[in-house]
């Protein structure tokens, strides 16, 4: 397994930025890495949504440059949950075994193989045990990105032990579409589990959840203010918009729930 | 026009930092230019203001070292409005043709040129119909700020032609100034669109709206605990603070909004 | 007093990043000292919160590599209060003498001398009255992030002149301790003044406050949940947390209360 180096480090977390916990990470980075540089994916995930921070990941990091990815949405940290690093086609994985990594690695080309963090001299001298982003993750995420081989991490183990959240529900029949509600973003468009292709099956006037009148689109413009409309995203998912509005609110939906798309 | 390269690219947009979005521009410019350096000038205008977004990209280009300015708040994203590229003498603005940019363009020195983003070849391979920011305005800044011509991204436009928000109220009598809320900052300060100059008229006991007493100075130190005071802020322009409070719910204002200072 | 240059300056502030002051301060540092990366520590302390500034930098800055730190939380900006900068073994700190730089000077090894800032030839231009941050603290670190001499930033002062906040309380005896709240993070975990070696000398099952039943533990899935857990975090400090849940809301406590642990 050559690894070569990598100029960037990506941070994905549910710290926020109220503390001092992601200056931490950058600290400790800067410290050991000084000439890698750092792209803050996002550290608004909320607290312990590890699906929530798993698809945030899984969209963003195919933009980024070739980078080793740390993310920690780690409720279970301290516990004997393992961590973990995850190498891909497209860059490498840092972060807690407990789905977190996996739709982000397949965004990536797909686990080639996946290396448990047990070389302890890696870490930090003194490790919390609350905290592995700055005493754990970040310094093996900036071994690697100096180009320290991966496999002097840790224990090399079988992909086939990763684990993995459950795949989101999708369903497709004859003119309607079922599928489950991955993420809300800001402005309160819905995105669903369904791919952009998906659409193209249907006509142009729609109904959501056997209720609520919908258009499908290209953009947010192309219903009337206060419309819904039904289009393929920028991550190339199914997403519901409100022209104007919050598409969350009008359909009262949260991460989880299923949303029946059909014809009118 | 001859362009040099620029060191910096700014991004402001409403795009929040729950989502990836804004480190899918980060990325997009870190894959084209990777040694240009980003400056966050804020993800939090709310979303689709796009005065707010013109006014507090104006009151802080000024302050960053010669940069391409990306910003977005684009409520038409997808539609027929143009993006544009703003030349200027200390610096480029990049974004919709909404009235986003000329605030900016002003208080960097005045509109010089203005280029259509017409070239489809500096735009992401796969443009989405909603996510400009990723896929148009960041590649542009990263070739613009690499040295590519300005003339290169598109077609060169009349710059009457751009969009201009409308002007925001600002008169003055004697011994009185009525001016239009332009922002609320983060400390519940209410700034106007009057100029500071334009204080140096009024005497030291103000009235604000008819109503609320006021004192003239210089910093929230030079009134009581709880006393309002109008001042010459950061910017330059006249702003209502509260020693110790929130001027924004003392007044019960919001942009646009007119206030007016007489003398007591 | 020989200084090296610094690579790296650190900023802690109560601007928010709703506005675009922040951006200004590092386009300041941008202009004057284009090398030096930044280190964003927080923006978030609530607004005038000395004492949560305060703490939130002491906890962090040992783990950002040596820095000229910059701190702003500054209700008396514009005032006579005097701006500093604190020498010490592991680094610089610069900000107002409210107290906010000092429990970050002793967490850097000791203030070892001190220095006013009174060289105006190291200030901005035109010195605004409301923002030092962009103003004077920027520029001035800028300056010693490059190397320049301390003493030609002002009138070295006695240290023993600095401004200190009250210490928090912490009290321990037979099976208890009582210490003040210091702050309470994103995820509603409490901390306390104590270090965390005091609850070495406590028993395993424990009462809060007289009336809530919690346990000792190294972290959070060592309660069950919604469980109470006393552990040491990764500050060395004693925090209360609940597995799941939210140990502020569960405690009804706030920074500045007292939190009395005994045993059972």
């Amino acid at each position: 397994m050559a690894m070569g180096s990598f100029g960037w480090i990506s941070l994905t977390t549910d710290y926020g930025t109220f503390d001092g916990f992601v200056a931490a990470c950058h600290g400790v980075i800067a410290r050991q890495a000084p000439d890698v540089r750092v792209i803050d994916v996002t550290h608004h995930v909320p607290p312990a949504d590890v699906a929530r921070g798993a698809a945030v990941l899984a969209q963003t990091a195919p933009h980024l440059p070739p980078s080793v990815h740390v993310a920690v949405v780690d409720p279970g940290v301290g516990t004997e949950r393992r961590g973990i690093v995850i190498e891909t086609p497209n860059g490498l994985l840092v972060g807690p075994d407990n789905g977190l990594l996996v739709w982000a690695a397949e965004a990536l080309g797909g686990i080639e193989s996946v290396v448990e963090l047990t070389n302890e001299d890696w870490f930090l001298g003194d490790i919390s045990r609350t905290f592995h982003g700055r005493d754990i993750f970040s310094p093996v995420a900036a071994r690697l990105a100096l180009g320290a081989p991966l496999t002097d991490a840790g224990r090399t183990v079988d992909p086939q032990s990763v684990v993995r959240l459950p795949d989101p529900v999708v369903a497709i029949g004859d003119g309607w579409i079922e599928a489950e509600v991955v993420t809300v973003d800001r402005f309160g468009n819905v995105q669903l589990a369904a791919s952009g292709a998906m659409l193209r099956g249907l006509g142009p006037e729609l109904l959501l959840s056997g209720s609520v009148k919908a258009r499908r689109g290209q953009t947010f413009g192309d219903a009337g203010p206060g419309e819904l409309i039904v289009f393929e995203d920028s991550a190339g998912r199914v997403a519901i918009a409100v022209n104007g509005g919050r598409a969350v609110v009008v359909l009262s939906v949260t991460p989880g729930d299923v949303v029946r798309i059909a014809e009118r």
